[in-house]
């Protein structure tokens, strides 16, 4: 029986050396939406030496942690973050069960179709909006309002679903390192409890590869069952200094690449690429297609790049001209 | 060429499959430190419902998330928490820069060696002796501190490294729970920190799976050099109805096994153990070996477990009996 199995073995490992030289002969490209150029090369030699015990650059897998910005780097932020017209379809979703709505800024504007009145009162507002619209219920109940919009809400400009908006070539990435044995993260500065109902069908990352801004939330009992109840209270603001602080409390340990696109992900980029003999990766995507997308940078409200850019030029991070380096934007279909 | 990797495709299915067959016959016992009973068996007919796809129990790979408290149910926690032990050998090593603790308390009982008079203030003397031993410095020299003390300090009563005092029936509920595609994580109201250093090498649990109470870190730049340095302020505590918050946070979604040793564990397990269609499963570790371990639960300061094992009695949640039911404690050598 012994000899039998060890035969087996042997035979076993043969046939799956063969079959995997032949496919590795035959590979497809990994990045096949990327054009050829800088930014496609930087991140498949990267990807080559990490995970090359040869190389001096070689990461044990367990440590092999890529992290990504959601709004304007897995999919777009224009013309406004898509969880603000979340907020906005529930304000107006839930205006009959508030009459007060109609006199109080800045849900009177919103309801009357004035965005740019409605959000007149900068942060102070948003958060209004927020709180109104994302606490006050379950956590699971949250849970089937988020799946139930993305499902069906269509975006203002595209007229698409908002998950058929993600990047192609970044999905790719997501694929491509972790078929490389990456763990892959969102680090967004959105709601968490916004992103983990549908991320993982979409971007293929489990909710426990999370990392949001996040509301309060508070254990209680519901007729005999446990609940947690979202309350209107900010917990974490997952955004700028913010994304260290998030990825250190729920990661623990420094990634080893970073996606970003805006200003707000400089201190995350900035981290993944410090400390002592650091074999890093950095990447920006650079929004240049005013045809297919969106084209903004330093002077952009939404999605600021401006110091960003500067830090990349200066210290060699690869830059992503999405016009030049991506053959398309959006999955086909 | 298509044929002939489709021949070897063939080939490989069947002497992997053949090769399985032989495997699972003669499969070693998962758990060989447990003694056959009620607990073993729960364990097991547990795993083996919610991995076969032809029961209604089944659970996909994905969601088969695991969560173990981590004193008292992965190594002990007596005569206190280690924890504890690790912050008043601090206090001992950071005497000499702090003149000031001769004469203020809780210090100056805990340099003269009455622990108890120095733990007479409660809560407030164990938050002030974990402030000035935990904050104050970046998360790499907490992270070296640890190291260094995990790796040398001797328990008072075994005289052995804590880390060979881990339980190694526990650890082999670890690994079999991954043998099966469970994702194990700690939830332990112990420093988040404090464990992460140690817990990937001795129980198989990465920095990312550790959920734990946390003091607040903030974003800064020493030397031109990003760094996150840990403040003495509370950022969260994970315990009782914290836990369920803590899992919520990090992982977003229910665990399906829950694993605790007190009433610190009751809100862990009743949200493991609820929702429509549960199919989970809770574990108590009732201490019970006075001669190999500790024996306590209703009346001890540490670790009670009181209202947890009557509803553990109440809701057919398992219980072990540590004494009956761990053939060893520890790992041997």
């Amino acid at each position: 029986m012994e000899m039998l199995r060890n035969n087996l073995y042997v035979l076993c490992v043969v046939c799956l050396t063969y079959l995997s030289n032949l496919s590795a002969a035959h590979a497809a490209d990994p990045l096949p939406s990327w054009s050829e150029g800088k930014a496609k090369t930087a991140i498949i030699e990267f990807v080559e030496k990490v995970t090359d015990d040869g190389e001096p650059e070689f990461v044990p897998a367990s440590e092999r942690i890529a992290v990504f910005d959601n709004d304007g780097t897995l999919w777009p932020e224009q013309p406004i973050y898509f969880q603000l017209l979340f907020a906005i379809d529930r304000v107006k979703e839930l205006a009959p069960k508030h009459p007060e709505w109609k006199t109080k800024e800045p849900f009177a504007s919103l309801l009357k179709g004035d965005l740019k009145k409605a959000l007149a009162g900068g942060e102070h507002a948003i958060l209004e909006i927020v709180m109104a619209t994302h606490a006050g219920m379950t956590t699971e109940e949250f849970e089937d309002v988020v799946e139930k919009w993305i499902s069906s809400a269509k975006h203002p400009v595209t007229k698409r679903l908002y998950t058929s908006m993600v990047y192609q070539p970044m999905l790719e990435v997501l694929e491509y390192l972790r078929a490389n044995s990456f763990k892959t993260f969102i680090v967004s500065g959105g709601g968490i409890e916004f992103m983990r109902p549908w991320v993982e069908e979409v971007y293929g990352i489990p909710p426990e590869q999370v990392i949001g801004s996040s509301v309060k939330v508070a254990y209680g009992v519901r007729g005999g069952e446990p609940v947690l109840v979202r309350q209107p209270a900010i917990n974490f603001i997952n955004d700028k200094a913010g994304k260290p602080v998030g990825i250190h409390t729920q990661i623990g340990r420094r990634p080893i690449a970073a996606f970003g696109n805006s200003d707000g992900d400089l201190e995350m980029l900035e981290w993944t690429m410090a400390g002592k003999n650091n074999k890093g990766f950095a990447l920006y995507v650079h929004h240049t297609d005013a045809e297919r997308e969106w084209s903004y940078d330093r002077s952009s409200s939404v999605g600021r790049l401006d110091q960003g850019l500067l830090q990349a030029q200066a210290k060699g991070w690869t830059v992503v001209d999405m016009k030049r380096d991506w053959k398309v934007i959006y999955p086909e279909g």
